[in-house]
C-alpha cells in the first residue's frame, strides 16, 4: 500500500495535512495483555486533542467486534489481523489523521505487515514492554486467570509466545513509568516526526537532540 | 456498531467533532460502474476542503486492491465487502471525518449491511442514477466492452442485476446533471445534517427548505 499516497484524489492528501498543521503517523502499540496499550493511546489521544492535533484511537480488542470479527487467533489470522488494522490505520494517515493502535500483535510477522501496509516512514512501534509478572498481577480483564485454568487456549504470555520487536521506536514499560511520564516521551517521539503541531511542538521545551528511545 | 460512539475513549468523540466544526458523516455512492460515484466523491471532497471540513475518500476500487482484497464478487463477498468498509466508514465518523465512499454495492443486502455499521443518521445514501446506457457509452475502463464479450463474470448491470435504492437521500444522474449542480446538491444534503462547518453552510446561500432531492 505503499502507493496509497500517490492516488490521484480531488485533494491531495498532502494539503489535507497541512491544513490540520501536522504530518500524520500511525503508532503501534504492541505489548502483552495488560501491559497499558489502550491505556497509552487514550492518554495520548487526549494530550493530541489539547494541542489541537488530530488523531483517533484503534483498539484492538473493540475492532475484533466488528472490522475483524471474522478473524481468530491462528498465527495467520493474527497477521490478517495487524494488517488490516495497518490498513485501516494507513487510511486514517491519508486522511491526515494520527493514528494510534492498541493491538497486542505477539507475532514479528504481524507487525511486519502492518508495517508494510503503512506509508513508508509513517509507521512507530512502540514496544509497551511491561513485564509478564506485572501484567498478570493487574489482570484487568481476568483474562490470565482464565488461561492459567486452560480456559483460553493460545493466550499470549502463558501459551502463545511473544516476540519483542527488534528495534522499536520507542519502549515503554508501564510498570516502572508512570502515564504521564510514557506520553511525554511519546510526544517527543511524535515530535521529532513533524507529526505534532508547530506550536505544540515548540512548548514541548525538551531539546530534541536529548530524545533517547 | 451502534454503540461504537459510546466507546469510551479519552477523548469523547462528540469533542473531536466539535473541534472540526462540524459534524461527520458516511455519504454513500452507489450505482453502475462508470456512473460517475468516484468523480463526485473527489469533487465533493475538493469542495468541502476548500469550506474547512475534514473528510476523506473511499474508493472501492482502491481498496479492493488492499482493504477488501481477500473478497470476491459474490453476493455473500459483495455483502461482506461493503459492511468492511462501513465499518471504516464508521471508525472515520467517530474520529470526525466525512467519508465519501464510491462503491457500486448492487445489492440492496450490500448497502444495508454498510448503513448497520454506521451509527444511526449518519449514514446518507447518494444513488447515482446515470443510465446503463450512459455509463457503457462512456466505459472509462473499457469494463463493459469486456463484460459483453463474456470476459468478466458476473459485471452489474451486464449479467448482475443493480438493485436500485428504494428511497436515497439523494438521486443524481451524472447524464443529466453536472458535476459542479450535483456537487451543490451534495453539500446542501451535508448542511442539512450540521456536516459542514457552520461559515460554509450559511455562505451556500440557499434556504434550506427550498431544497428537496
Amino acid at each position: 500500500m505503499l502507493d496509497s499516497l500517490e492516488r490521484t484524489h480531488a485533494v491531495e492528501s498532502s494539503l489535507k495535512w497541512a491544513a490540520n498543521g501536522h504530518l500524520p503517523c500511525v503508532v503501534w502499540f504492541t505489548g502483552l495483555s495488560g501491559a497499558g496499550k489502550t491505556t497509552l493511546a487514550n492518554a495520548l489521544d487526549q494530550a493530541l486533542f489539547k494541542m489541537g492535533a488530530k488523531s483517533t484511537v484503534l483498539d484492538g480488542d473493540i475492532l475484533r467486534r466488528d472490522l475483524t470479527a471474522d478473524l481468530g487467533f491462528s498465527d495467520v489470522d493474527r497477521i490478517r489481523n495487524a494488517q488490516r488494522v495497518g490498513q485501516v490505520a494507513s487510511l486514517m494517515a491519508e486522511a491526515g489523521l494520527i493514528s494510534l493502535v492498541a493491538l497486542v500483535s505477539p507475532l514479528e510477522a504481524a507487525r511486519l505487515a502492518a508495517r508494510q501496509a503503512v506509508p513508508a516512514g509513517l509507521f512507530l512501534e512502540v514496544y509497551v514492554s511491561t513485564t509478564l509478572a506485572v501484567c498478570e498481577q493487574r489482570d484487568v480483564k481476568g483474562l490470565y486467570k482464565q488461561a492459567r485454568k486452560g480456559g483460553l487456549a493460545g493466550f499470549t504470555g502463558v501459551d502463545a509466545p511473544y516476540e519483542p520487536p527488534f528495534d522499536p521506536d520507542l519502549r515503554l514499560d508501564t510498570g516502572q513509568m508512570s502515564v504521564a511520564d510514557c506520553v511525554n516521551a511519546l510526544l517527543m517521539l511524535l515530535a521529532t516526526r513533524g507529526a505534532l503541531p508547530k506550536a505544540a511542538a515548540t512548548g514541548l521545551h525538551v531539546p530534541v537532540s536529548a530524545f533517547t528511545a
